[in-house]
């Protein structure tokens, strides 16, 4: 399996971290220290998860080396969604014309990306799809409350592309050398860390210490997988994207395993937490970096919890 | 793959088309006549999408010939989620302890359980899995409308579990020869013909016509799918389960393959659509029916739209 391309979209609305200071109390400098984080983006009024999708899959189709007609699998990831019945997929199907494709939306929260691609897997595997639309959007603003001290700060909305197909294809494929996830629903406080009850008040995170010290122990850990499943090592990583929930987390991260800051591939200070939307975005933004031979590690964890890691080589 | 057991949940309340006199202005012999339904479940005050999939888990996993640690796939399915971080896997995951299991959440609206299945054959295609559990669990009460006279009388609550494995295992396994589905978000007026949208009002279904021509003609063309890709034909049939979200459609559906009345799995009467989980939940109260050799079909339909199918043999 091979993912031609990434590509991703932004709403045009910035929000500073200023912003929070009347609404939730909280000043620049105590967000930026705890978090990383100075800005991220906002969703306008006529924008939603299904359209920030199609938005993103249309900034990248054309370098997909594939046809909107020749998709024959959409995949729709996100924790916030807009519509539960005409989903992602199902928007971006009607688009741009994807006729012949099977579609489904998947969650497994901020790990959702790589669910999807593992997803994705299993289709090529079963030889019931050859080219493949992977696409996570978030729109955080939906459902977040702004005025909460502990989590209002911390979203972004956001999308991202990834095209994807059995046999590399499009001027810069990285191939797939193995995809890991696991569901940590049993581990720590994973039932009430991070949650998002549509019907109940929206997105909250009530327990980000619990959040933290499973999100550093369990990308490690998936890293750990994907490397051992290939006989691969650390030494040999190019670059690492992990998903951008905090900048403590991924600095943590980094110093666990000895990498340089220009390894680490990061956008969370202006950025915030773009869920399931964000390494896809943050890789995209950076592809122009990657070179052949490179060896890149993507590693997210979610609330709920889960966690998983993918290996690309290019 | 084969699907060793199906079990399923259902609330304790019961609403008859009388309640919706005085609240939708639809009195019962005009809701019966046009939809055939009499009645539908009801989830308690303390019931959701999440608690209501672990019942229906508990309530089959003694027959499904593994054990909880053995689980190493849960697929939850929904479009009407009480927690879209904590998802219905997560919660299922935690409550039996299925401590190995990889995690994730789907929906296509009603067509979402022969999308989990496909995805759980891909991941038997990859040897990622052996034993898995897919749950399908519908909150309708949460995000209908009961005072709207389109739609507010539809919907019923339910879960329904599938017990499934890479070899047969178990009391009653039925192998499944065969799975097909297809997204169908550029037919018709699949954008605005049925939706829920969490933020800005709950679920809806404008345009039941539409939904109602497409409904019938995919429902019957995805059962040709299958038996054409198994060589088999409809009058080797020995039961259809057709998604459960009005009788009419289903009568339709009889007339057009010449089905004989106990050839038709229905219980639209006494459960209203339950969307995702009403084939799973209808097939569970058949289950004694079932004998060996018997070839059964499922057929679904969803909003957005989709469509799936499902070729078993016992």
């Amino acid at each position: 399996m091979y993912i031609n391309h990434f590509s991703h979209y932004l709403p045009s609305k910035v929000v500073s971290n200023s912003y929070f200071e009347n609404v939730n109390g909280l000043e620049d400098q105590w967000i930026y220290e705890r978090t990383g984080i100075r800005s991220r983006f906002k969703a306008t009024d006529d924008e939603n998860t299904n359209t920030m999708a199609i938005e993103a899959v249309r900034n990248g189709l054309d370098q997909s080396g594939f046809s909107a007609g020749e998709v024959d699998l959409i995949i729709g990831a996100s924790y916030s969604p807009y519509d539960t019945v005409f989903t992602i997929g199902h928007a971006v199907q009607r688009e741009i014309g994807a006729n012949a494709a099977k579609v489904v939306f998947v969650s497994s929260a901020c790990s959702s990306l790589i669910n999807a691609l593992e997803i994705a897997e299993g289709y090529i595997a079963m030889g019931k799809a050859k080219n493949i639309i992977v696409v996570a959007s978030e729109h955080n603003w939906a459902y977040s409350n702004e005025s909460c001290s502990k989590s209002g700060h911390l979203w972004g909305d956001g999308a991202a592309a990834l095209f994807i197909s059995s046999e590399p294809k499009g001027k810069k494929p990285g191939r797939v050398l193995n995809v890991f996830t696991q569901g940590l629903g049993h581990v720590g406080k994973a039932n009430d860390s991070v949650f998002l009850r549509p019907v109940s008040g929206g997105l909250s995170m009530p327990n980000g210490r619990d959040v933290f010290i499973n999100a550093v122990t369990q990308m490690r850990r998936a890293i750990d997988v994907v490397l051992e499943n290939t006989k691969l090592t650390v030494d040999e990583l190019d670059y690492v994207v992990a998903h951008q929930a905090n900048g403590r987390i991924i600095s943590n991260l980094q110093k666990q395993m000895k990498l340089a800051d220009d390894q680490v591939l990061t956008h969370i200070k202006s950025h915030g937490n773009t869920g399931c939307a964000s390494t896809g975005i943050c890789f995209s933004q950076n592809i122009d970096r990657i070179k052949e031979d490179d060896l890149v590690v993507f590693t997210v964890f979610g609330g709920g919890y889960s966690v998983g890691a993918l290996l690309l080589r290019y």
